[in-house]
């Protein structure tokens, strides 16, 4: 099995980073896919949203068939979901991937692949308003959303979860808790300040939910 | 202001990117740092211990006098504990540092490098007991520790948590609130399966805490 992650330039950093780290940790020590990818439309280091810059292991062109695809977001996929190479490499790749994945805005780039066609699915918190001008996706203001092998998260972080969740799925809960040790994530409960009360934060951030 | 975050062959990746995707928000929304770097012995581009090739943005020798520098962990730690020419860059950029942060086993470089004598800190669960070994540092098994200006924190994904408690620590908690609900950084409190419940997991996660 192998899992990739698409790059492209003005991809946000943790959308994918946070991703790479669980999927390796599931390859590493609970037998997880054997091969993990980052794909870029061309193996030139990309610069990141945030200035990191990367390199890609492999191109559209030179990726195998993949088991599992993760598209993240950030201010790049803008530009991107006008992108014919890179909408069809997703369309390509997906009609063939067990589970396939976004995080944060990259929710678009598979709106724009005719992936959320008749989907439930979500995205960052300060896009919401814009997923939801497409009628054929419902949106749903949850940490993360899946609907049949199409898996959407919420911003940046949330891929963490998401990511988790998807291993727990495939793999169960054993071996999701085992990866789960591996990052040490069990993040603190603390929410600073007020802004998570701010009318335009996602609704599963509400009291009561 | 600036910010520098360590970069070193082996390094793993969320001990960084967690970290400086939380500092981008600081610097993009909430008038952080201007400037963030990711530093190299040289600026070849470096494989992460989960195979991520990173480009950094500056050597040691051309980079500029920090004002916040975060060494990250990972397996590559082990060989840099002997590496001079490394040692001597963090001793001697955390000597004009405001603040001196590191995420998992990145605290086996500070410890090597002098930086904490006398300190409490924390690392890694599967290496509290090796921190423990040097008798001049007094482990706490919390998911972060702080002790004057040097902030210590547990593994891999803890470098979130820490990034944030030192922002609401030097810009306030509400400017903290903002960049959270940037990084929509409000994580599922799931514990999957039981391997949180094993002896060495640690302190912090035992139930009661």
């Amino acid at each position: 099995m192998n899992f990739g992650f698409l790059l492209f330039p003005d991809v946000e950093e943790l959308d994918f980073a946070g991703p790479w780290e669980i999927v390796a940790m599931w390859s590493k020590h609970c037998n997880g896919p054997q091969q993990r990818l980052l794909i870029g439309q061309t193996v030139n280091p990309l610069q990141c949203a945030n200035g990191m810059l990367v390199t890609p292991h492999c191109s559209f062109a030179d990726c195998p068939p993949l088991d599992y695809l993760l598209i993240p977001g950030g201010q790049g996929t803008r530009k991107e979901v006008n992108n014919r190479a890179l909408l069809g490499f997703v369309r390509q790749q997906a009609a063939n991937c067990r589970q396939v994945l976004s995080v944060c805005t990259g929710a678009f780039i598979l709106q724009a692949a005719g992936l959320l066609a008749n989907k439930q699915a979500t995205t960052y918190w300060g896009s919401l308003d814009r997923l939801r001008q497409f009628p054929d996706v419902t949106v749903i203001e949850e940490r993360f959303v899946r609907d049949g092998n199409i898996w959407t998260s919420a911003g940046v972080s949330a891929g963490i979860d998401l990511t988790l969740a998807l291993i727990a799925d495939q793999a169960g809960e054993e071996i999701a808790g085992k990866v789960q040790l591996g990052a040490e994530y069990y993040p603190l409960a603390v929410r600073y300040g007020i802004a998570h009360l701010a009318p335009e934060a996602p609704a599963y951030l509400r009291p009561g939910k």
